[in-house]
């Protein structure tokens, strides 16, 4: 029997967490597998695709790192049409809808419509790129906040930082699509006074077969980058929480340290 | 057959969500029903302990806010003992291990006693809260970051803030285990120079049975807080991303708008 959460007409924006289709929650799986339309972004791979049931109807509106293959005024059309129309929607996003996932304005679309629309939380990147780094986010006593900001913005790149007052918060900070960003993002938090010894973790492709951590120092940012190409997925996380002691397991390279999960 | 990357001897540090079983991954979801002994914190309810296997044993190392039934060095040593013993380890803890769990520790005793410890990411409290309430942590051109803290110290309190910082970054503040820090966050944050108007949201036991959501405004925080007891787990989201405007449904009432998700 289904669920009474998903009657016809109603709009799920679904986190699908970083890649992995085991790291979808159960509740994720649930919806795509009730889904009789699903809208989804290119982040989003094959094995949880194939979770949706036979007949249902699969939309890529994918966006990829400066390039973008459907505007978000075409996904809102698309996803309010399908709603109005009766059918069962899920706009599966990579991570959590809630952190750089533009779901302010879908939810904004949906309600200028009468059209009911939930969230499904998902796992952000950076829980996962931490996770497979054997690392955590914080650190009791020294990294006690965490800050998320993202590179991928209308104009293709980070806006105006104030790095002064991150390095004042002196957490942990998670930079999302931030590969071309690095070398701004080191240059501006150096200038603000962080350490250059303070670690980074560069993390591609998180929980996919091509998943690759590289390790270094913040004044070696740039440099680690730059075997990274513009249309990979990477997340950059800066701060002692990541250091290499947190690191069960890992092997030494030319770029750094790159590591494997036990 | 068994997953290969859960011999026996290891450790998995696992993230339980916010307490929804179906918010649980399906990968946590498979190392809890593979664990030969679970060690949980008290979040961790019951109906996600079912799913450990038959014969399993269940050992609470249960934290709630000011109240610890097990110090950090005897959980440290519990999970080790029973790794070096040959057991199939996991350690559930609410929400994502490596945002403000105590995994520094955890992976510091493992190293230190030559036990193979992995990580599994979990649904954070902030990104559970936001869906529950129908809104984004995040919002292309105005709260484009995201910041977490916690008011669960050594201490039992809010670490000094530098709340001028936390203003100049513009983004959403999230603060784990607040309902105690509430008024020292308030003043503060007006004090740095906020605006009493910003919107924020109160989320207790979020995704369980006795979930509540309060929203109000920065000035009012104080007040809204005082219906939660302290033992509730409790996450405070202040910024404009939570703004109620973002809301599919709401009901009045006298402590600002509470709501019922659709």
């Amino acid at each position: 029997m289904p669920h009474p959460d998903f009657p016809p007409g109603t709009v799920w924006l679904v986190g699908a967490g970083p890649g992995d289709p085991e790291l979808l929650s159960r509740k994720a799986e649930r919806l795509i597998r009730e889904a009789d339309i699903l809208f989804h972004d290119a982040l989003v791979g094959p094995a949880i695709l194939d979770l949706a049931r036979p007949g249902a109807i699969l939309g890529s509106v994918g966006k990829r790192s400066g390039r973008h293959s459907k505007d978000q005024a075409t996904i809102d059309r698309l996803i309010v049409d399908a709603a109005l129309a009766g059918l069962k929607v899920v706009r599966l996003k990579g991570g959590d809808p809630g952190i750089f996932g533009r779901t302010g304005e879908e939810l904004a679309a949906c309600a200028a419509h009468g059209v009911p629309v939930r969230i499904c939380p998902g796992i952000t990147a950076a829980s996962a790129a931490a996770a497979a780094a054997g690392a955590p986010l914080t650190l009791r006593g020294s990294a006690r906040a965490i800050t998320f900001l993202t590179a991928h913005t209308r104009a293709g790149q980070l806006p105006d930082q104030d790095w002064a007052a991150h390095v004042r918060l002196g957490g942990t900070l998670g930079i999302y699509m931030g590969r071309a960003a690095a070398p701004d993002v080191a240059a501006g938090l150096m200038a603000a006074g962080l350490a250059p010894e303070t670690p980074v973790l560069v993390a591609v492709d998180i929980s996919m077969p091509g998943e690759r951590l590289l390790r270094g120092r913040l004044d070696a940012l740039a440099f680690l980058v730059r075997t990274i190409s513009d249309e990979d997925p990477t997340l950059l996380l800066i701060g002692e929480a990541v250091a290499p002691a947190q690191m069960p397991e890992r092997t030494e390279t030319a770029a750094g340290t790159a590591c494997t999960p036990a």
